[in-house]
């Protein structure tokens, strides 16, 4: 048992139907008294209903996804010319971004009002783009002091786009179990992550408009992003990475067609994530309880219908080779990843790849 | 799904005989170059070993049980004397209190390196003492910046003492999941902190020498601080205390014999802590878990051998009243509480008392 765990400080506020309240709480907690609130013009006046008892300065609605450079320091600017000393994002999480990428310059604290499960709330990583170039970095400041969660505000995610997401999530969980990174307290977390989302999406599946299922799935979201962000990118993400970079995949369903086949992959040599997986699902095997959920919540199942074309298999294996994690449970060969993508790229039974 | 979680900033590092370059890399990353260590004459040397390849600027070994206020003043102006820039601790609970005392009024950070299961060092809570008066409190600054764990310096702590110390950590993790700010977070830690010492404590008794039994205990004391000290004392500790305060009974003694009961007492009115902690456990019910681990180190079972008197029993139940957490799962009346402390005075089968 040797590893190092940093736990990051932070205050999390589960609010259902009161984020109202629990906005002006943390505002008067960190002693804000001029808030920017950083919210997409696609949200619709639910910034302004989530912030109506906190001291605005101004509201600022450019989002752009991937925070292009420029869109963060017109932010910055007017964050600056408006003597703001707190930021109010409520959105996804490019909208979480835009407020990081202004807390990095500045300092500014965030209260962070998450509306998908996308989890940047959690983590300290922050991302600009400038063209097509994405910079990436860990810093302390940008990480928001407080998040407020409020199941109500994710009411009009779409049942498709909640289910992408939360597959999104439970991947960061399993990949967190065997990543580079990866410590007992983030497995225990991922665990517990898996446990929310296996109960929460097909409950949101069933009764889109009730509160039960979206609670769990964002309380399952935000367990995933913790843990994700200290153990780092395990061999799911590498490909996914890979696919959607190179061949421009749909994000969200990649990971949910692929997660299967890095389980199946993976899980024999992995006993002690198999075991917490399999538990968290209630299931006899990992990969049995992640096909269960994935029928539940009729996710996608094969590259081929999402724009992936077989030919390019013997490329993506070719780049994926390089980044595999040198931690990862099992040696990567390149006749396993070729199995693995032509078995995901049929929507095959994860079990016949082995 | 409704609460509050606030995660405290702290780095963890488990390392498992390399504590002495462990503490350097900490001491380092925190800029201390004027370190002060407190430890206790009898950790013998072990101190000095463990900060060999720190900067030291002095050593203070005037450590008393529950810091008493005249020796924490001395400890601080030995530290202002000295222009210290950092603490290390060497040590079990006195001495990270130690510690966290001269925080308190210095803000020095604080490298601790406990040789115990008490927990201390995942925490904001600082203790003083004057005569017989206890003053505690939270405060961000006492809480250690960094935990060095290595499992080797615990080799010292008799059997005897690390099952008492360990079946006190287990007593946090448990009441952890039903105390009055617990939250789905505080029960995940608690769960997996159950797991560790479960896996731990027999492993200690059969193999004292051996190092893997000690890492999971001190592992598992680590989470079992963490979930108690958010969720703060269940009805367990409370009836611990009532027991410890005015009828001098051993702590750790204590809370091993009276955890049983109070479990036996909640489980059927908390079905989710009574599911975790079974399957922590992997025993079918929460108790029976609980009663194999007990067995297993042998732990001690009877209130009347360790110098309760049964006909203190009816005053202890009133003071007990008093105290009783208003959210604690299961109503608790005086006829309830009765059953309860004979059953523990007699050493009964706990789930006899229902």
């Amino acid at each position: 048992m040797r590893f190092e765990h940093e736990t990051l400080a932070q205050r999390v506020c589960f609010a259902p139907g009161d984020a109202p309240a629990a906005v002006r709480a943390e505002v008067e907690r960190l002693g804000g008294s001029r808030a920017m609130v950083i919210a997409a013009r696609s949200v619709a006046g639910l910034d302004e209903k989530v912030t109506a008892q906190v001291p605005v300065a101004v509201r600022h609605d450019e989002v752009v996804m991937h925070v292009p450079v420029a869109s963060a320091e017109r932010a910055r600017a007017v964050a600056a010319s408006h003597e703001v000393d707190l930021l109010v994002s409520v959105g996804g999480g490019s909208t979480t971004g835009l407020a990081k990428a202004v807390a990095l310059t500045s300092g500014l604290p965030i209260v962070a009002v998450p509306t998908t499960y996308a989890g940047s709330e959690a983590t300290s990583v922050w991302g600009l783009t400038e063209g097509t170039r994405k910079t990436t970095g860990v810093d302390a400041r940008v990480l928001p002091r407080s998040i407020v969660y409020d199941a109500t505000l994710t009411l009009s995610l779409p049942v498709a786009m909640s289910v992408a997401s939360g597959l999104n999530a439970l991947a960061h969980c399993v990949d967190s179990l065997w990543a580079p990174r990866t410590d007992p307290v983030d497995q225990a977390l991922a665990g517990e992550g898996i446990r929310a989302l296996a109960a929460g999406l097909p409950t949101v599946v069933t009764d889109p408009t009730g509160l039960e299922g979206r609670e769990r799935v964002l309380y399952g979201a935000y367990l995933s992003a913790v843990a994700f962000s200290s153990a780092g990118s395990g061999l799911h993400h590498k490909i996914c990475h890979v696919l959607g970079g190179a061949y421009d995949l749909p994000h969200a369903q990649t990971h949910a067609i692929v997660l299967p086949y890095v389980l199946a992959f993976n899980a024999p040599a992995a006993p002690e994530a198999e075991r917490r997986i399999a538990e968290a699902f209630g299931a006899a095997s990992a990969v049995e309880g992640l096909q269960r959920l994935r029928r539940a919540v009729d996710a996608p199942e094969a590259l081929r219908d999402h724009g992936f074309d077989e030919a390019d298999i013997d490329d993506a294996v070719r780049a994926i080779l390089e980044v595999v994690p040198a931690n990862n449970p099992r040696p990567v060969a390149r006749h396993d990843l070729r199995r693995l993508l032509r078995a995901a790229w049929h929507g095959a039974d994860p079990s016949s790849q082995q």
